[in-house]
Formats: C-alpha cells, sequence, structure tokens
C-alpha cells in the first residue's frame, strides 16, 4: 500500500468539481461541491449521533435506505439545520443535481456545512449545479475539497493505492473539519471513493470499524455535530472484487483504516487556532473501550491542550483528565512520557512524577507533533487519539463566527 | 433568611485565619488556611469523584469516618497529588495543626490545591501553622478565604441568617475555584460552617443535595479535578436544633441551598480569562436529570462560550449543546430565549430559528450577566447550570501555569 497524489478522483470513475456560487453574501470563496461516480456505486456512511439532525443527513439516509449512489452534493457557508424547510431545500439540492446529471435524485446524497439556524437560498444553488456539472472531471478533485472547507486552513485530501491479487485498487478522499478544543463540536465531512468492488453491508461494517479507530478518535463518538457525516462511494471500476477473500479484504481495510487516520490528523492539526499536532495513545488499558476513553478525555482536555500550546510538561493534568475519562485503572501504576521529533521523556512513572530534565521536556514540545504516550499497566489494550493545542485564536475564530 | 456580610466566621463559635508560609518559592500571597470551631462539630464532605485522588480526600474521607470534626487546614499552591509521599504529608499537616491547637489529629480536615506531581515543602507548613493559631479570630474567614486561592482574582465568601423557631442560625462558607472552559478540570474548595444543631448523617444528605444543586451545576458531576471538596461543620452553637421539626429542617435546607447557589455563582463568574457570567435554565425536561445534562452540555460548549465572548446570539449552538448532552426530547419543539438586565429576546421556537433584531440581542449580550433560557416542551423538570465565557485570557492563564 502506498500514498500516491490526489484526492477523491483517484479511483476509476470518479468525477468531481467545487465551485463558488454565492451561498453566503460578501463571502468568495468556493461553496459547492460535487463528486459523480461515472456508474452506480455500492454506497455506505456514518452520520451524527446528535440528537438534533441536520436535514441533509435525514435525506441521505433515504436516499442510501438501498445502498447505493452515483453523486455527492455539498454545500458549506449554511448548515441547513434547525430550519423548518430543511429537508424541503436538501431534497431540493438532491433533485437540481440529478436533473442536472440525468439520474435518480434517490442516487444523490446531500451533505451541508456552516451556520446553523439560517435558511439554504436555492438560487445559487441552481446556477452552482450548472457550473460544477460543465466542470466535472477527473481533475477536479482539489476543487471539491476546497468548496466544502470553512473555518479549514488547509485542503484535506488523499488517496493510497494498494496492490489485491496483482491489480491496483485506489481509495481517495475529502474532508473538512476542524479539530476543536472539543472536537466534538466541529462539522466533520469525509467523503471517501473507491474502485475496489465490494458489498454495501460489508463497505459499512469497514467503514464503521475505520471510521472508531481514527475520525471518531478526533470527534468523540456520541457527541457529534448536527450535519457530521462520512460517506464512501465503492464503485467497482478496478474490477477487482476485495471481499471474497480474507487477504483481499484485510488489504482493502488496511488500506481503508490508513485513509481515516491519514484524514483524522488532518483535522486534528487544521484545529482552529491550533499550533500544534497532538497524539495521544493509551496502551495497558483493561478493554478497547478503556483505552479509547482514556485517549479521547486526554485529548480533549483545555487544560492539557493549554499546556500543550504553552509548551509546559505538565503531566499531572494527563494523568488528572485519565482519571475523570471513565476508564478504570490503578492511578499508582501508571507512567507517562512525552515524544516529538526533538526525543523522548518520561515524566511519570507509578503515578509519581519523576524528575525529569525540563530542558530537554522543552525542546521535545517546541515540536508542532507531538505525542503523548500514557501506559495505565491495568491491561493490553491500546487506542490512539489525536488533537490540537488550545491557542488565543481558537477564542477569536469562535467569538464571532457568524458575521 | 438574608444573606450578611461575612464568611466562614459568621456562625457563633467559629474562628479563622490565614497567612502566607512560602509554600511556593517567590509567591508572596497567603497560603495557608485554619478554620477551627471552639466545640467538636458534626461535618460532612463531599469529594471528587475522579479515580485519581490526592492525598488529602484519602485523608480527609479517614478522618471524617466518625462524622465529626473540630478544624480544616487547607494549603494553596501544591495540590499534593499524584506524589509518592502524598498521604504521609497530608497526615503531617494534620498532626501539625492538631498539636497546636491541643486537639486530636482525627478531628482535622485536611485540603490542598495547586500544582499536580510537586512535592509538599512541610518547613513552610510547621512555621504556617504556628502564625495561624497565634492569629485565629472570629474576623479571620477573609483572610482564610484568601490563603485557599490559586489563580482565583476575587476573594469568595457569604453569609446568611435564617430565623428558625424565633431563634437566629447562621450558615458562612469560603470557596475557591474558577469555572473554567470544562468547569469540571478546576479544583473547587468550599468550606461551609454553620451553627445549627443537626445530625452528621441529615448533614451529608442535605449537603449531597446542595451540592447537586449548586456546585455540581458548575463542576460536573463525575468529571471532578483530584482535589475537589466542599466540607461543611456544624457546631450546634446557635442552640437551635434544626433537624427535628420539618419547618425547620425545611428552612434551614433552603438557607444552604441559597449559599451553596451563591458559591457556584462565584465560582462560574470567576472563571479563569471569564468577562461574562452565563447561566442556563432548562426546563420542560423529561426528568430532572435530563434538565440537568442539558444545562451542562450548554455551560460547558466552547463554542457557545466563545459565542458569548463575542456577543454573539448563535442560538444553534446552544440547540446543538442540548442534542448531543444525552438527554431526550424532540428538536423540533425547542424554544431557546436570551436574557440579561438589557432585556430578553427570543431567538428560536419549535426548533427553528425566529426572525431576531439583531441589534436587540447584541444589547442583551454586551452584558455582564446573562441567562440562557431553553425550554424542552417534553416534560416538567428544570435545572440550572452556571458557567462563564471563553476568552482569549483563559489560553494565557493556563498556558504556562506551572512557572
Amino acid at each position: 500500500m502506498e500514498f500516491i497524489t490526489g484526492g477523491v478522483c483517484a479511483p476509476k470513475g470518479i468525477r468531481a468539481a467545487g465551485v463558488h456560487c454565492g451561498i453566503r453574501k460578501g463571502k468568495v470563496k468556493k461553496d459547492l461541491a460535487l463528486i459523480v461516480s461515472d456508474v452506480s456505486a455500492n454506497a455506505a456512511a456514518v452520520y451524527t449521533t446528535n440528537i438534533v439532525k441536520a436535514a441533509p443527513i435525514t435525506v441521505t439516509q433515504q436516499h442510501l435506505a438501498d445502498g447505493r449512489a452515483r453523486a455527492v452534493i455539498c454545500n458549506s457557508g449554511i448548515a441547513n439545520a434547525c430550519v423548518s424547510d430543511g429537508i424541503e431545500k436538501a431534497r431540493a439540492m438532491c433533485k437540481l443535481t440529478a436533473d442536472a446529471l440525468g439520474i435518480s435524485a434517490q442516487d444523490v446524497l446531500v451533505a451541508s456545512t456552516g451556520v446553523i439556524g439560517q435558511s439554504l437560498d436555492l438560487q445559487p444553488i441552481q446556477t452552482g449545479v450548472s457550473m460544477l456539472t460543465a466542470q466535472l472531471s477527473t481533475n477536479g478533485g482539489t476543487d471539491a475539497a476546497q468548496a466544502i472547507m470553512t473555518t479549514d486552513t488547509v485542503i484535506k485530501e488523499c488517496a493510497v493505492r494498494v496492490d489485491i491479487g496483482g491489480k491496483s485498487v485506489c481509495i481517495g478522499a475529502a474532508a473538512k473539519g476542524s479539530g476543536m478544543m472539543n472536537p466534538r463540536l466541529a462539522t466533520m465531512l469525509s467523503f471517501i471513493t473507491t474502485d475496489a468492488r465490494i458489498e454495501s453491508s460489508t463497505l459499512h461494517t469497514l467503514l464503521t470499524d475505520a471510521a472508531n479507530l481514527s475520525i471518531n478518535r478526533v470527534s468523540i463518538d456520541g457527541d457529534t455535530s448536527t450535519n457530521d457525516m462520512l460517506i464512501i462511494l465503492a464503485n467497482g471500476e478496478s474490477g477487482v472484487q476485495v471481499d471474497k477473500n480474507p487477504e483481499h479484504l484485510s488489504a482493502f481495510t488496511q488500506a481503508l483504516n490508513a485513509v481515516c487516520v491519514h484524514l483524522a490528523k488532518l483535522l486534528a492539526k487544521d484545529g482552529e487556532g491550533a499550533t500544534k499536532l497532538i497524539e495521544c495513545t493509551v496502551s495497558g488499558a483493561q478493554d478497547r473501550r478503556a483505552a479509547e476513553k482514556a485517549a479521547d478525555s486526554i485529548i480533549n482536555s483545555p487544560l492539557v491542550k493549554s499546556a500543550m500550546f504553552g509548551q509546559d510538561a505538565n503531566w499531572g493534568r494527563i494523568l488528572c483528565a485519565a482519571g475523570y475519562s471513565g476508564a478504570q485503572f490503578n492511578p499508582d501504576k501508571v507512567s507517562i512520557s512525552l515524544r516529538s521529533s526533538a526525543g523522548e521523556i518520561a515524566v511519570c512513572a507509578n503515578g509519581a512524577g519523576l524528575n525529569f530534565c525540563e530542558k530537554k521536556a522543552l525542546q521535545i514540545l517546541q515540536c508542532n507533533e507531538i505525542i503523548i504516550d500514557i501506559n495505565l499497566h491495568s491491561g493490553n489494550a491500546c487506542a490512539s487519539a489525536w488533537g490540537c493545542d488550545l491557542s488565543y485564536e481558537y477564542v477569536k475564530i469562535n467569538g464571532d463566527y457568524r458575521t
């Protein structure tokens, strides 16, 4: 398996485009994206678990009932959530897209991200859909990735190629979202495409597992925004059936997991106002759920995040965050190390502080990718989570978002 | 019932003091507090539920096994948590205090707040205890309240007087802690004194209930720091038995609840970097736990907090935070209003945004005490929670706390 350049258009038979159509007045960024498979694709999705769900979630769920889709239309700027005409507008987005592509509206999935509680204006979307269908190309992945951005500062896309049974299979992806202070509050959208041939029920299982290892470790599962959505389209255009042979399935699963973990890191690293990517690896947990709880809790602790911003090796806050995570462990056994490209330093053993070199710790924490290793010494399970530090900039970005 | 000036020394038979003894080198603030009852008092406490517990928690639990106490010794600067000699040092603090007062170490309760993972030096504490016992007075409450502060910017104390059966009963309190971004991470210490006569088991029940209505709605219960502690001493010196008559018990309970809610507001308002006190009142919930969950979730949402700092009536974030709180409700029925001394404005009804006047909303949000009212229209239960906005200053305070 290797990472290659490209995004959602890396797999065979996928075209995409992204345009500016003017969804929010005064903003001149691309705001409407379209991803289309040349042939009908098996498809699966995982959604926000927030009980307040945006209209596009409901409509996409309905359109995915048959496990198949041809296209994804997505706007940024307005979330189409908490408005009385939400479902009507989301359906209209699908209809406009379907008519322009000459397909059934049932085969179009829809997503939105932006301000909650404002109505979508269909006029710019109608114009935008015409522009998109005219511009659709196998080089349009980056434009699509750009069009779904909100407070994102970098375009998020990636692609991998994996040899399965002597043939090449590609997986491509575009994502938006910011690994925020409490990542659960960001809207995360990820669109994954692949030319693998695979049953939609298997695809759904693999996608759920991959999300749990990756994106759910940035956005804590169970606590998500009104609009979060992760979609995968598998159009089979590589001619490689990946779910009839355990080895092939394993190779595909590894590649899908790699794409999702890569997206998770991109999301975390581009946290609103972030200056550092923080990875927390918990080992020695009683079970995987305990490891996940501890990792999520540490990554989400504003005190840990503030300490990382301040380059302060305040390991007590790390242990404290593990302590209130709900994971069971013996605090007197815990060990903690900090790592980066500048080296590694053990800061806590047997639940008590070590007399470490503050200068060395500072060198490690000055890097822009920090790994926190915590071993609970209570079992054999492990998990990783990703986040970012907490900076002045976060407050600035979120203090007046609507205007 | 009326609020009166004073703090822990308002009840009869309570003396206190606070001194600077030099627990943290280079800081010249008061750092050691002592509260003493002239006679043995019935006592109760509630503690952090973090599984990583500071040593003073363990020692206080042991000393409170008999439901009685005479004194509370508390230092700020070092938390005496996550160190190998913690229990030994906490016991020594009790012993030094007991010897100076001529009482049993078993009758001394101990609390600490400050940096985790550093060992306490007993030398300054020994000197400090001598100074404290020399200075103990019925005017020492404010000094004691000052000595327990860490990042607090204001002294937190209050007192109420209530007529029970024609006689006067007082309750006094001192507290420290900051209603942080995720309040669960602050160390909260509250010491309450009263001259009421009351059984310690009843006292424990009343204290637990009062905490749940107040301080646990700032510090989310179940997710607390290593050192959180709320102690009450009832020395009976008023001569008024409050737990043998339902009316008397009710009057005392109301007074205790009022003190605890007042402390909760003081804690929330002095949030690290806070510019505003935010109160969230949830009504129409299915049950009280659902109301608490929704209120806690809204108060803790960094996006809601950032919006309040930015004076942005972004009600979608409020609804979103209720949606992921775990409370069950129908999002299509929810209504939301914002209130302050500048007036009230309805911003959402039936789950959708109202066309409100942004200028009026801005006037309301410019005040320094904001109330968010959310009605879930799913039942009759209600709850309140308190917090603060999220400002640049928070990040600054927590970015480099240890140095």
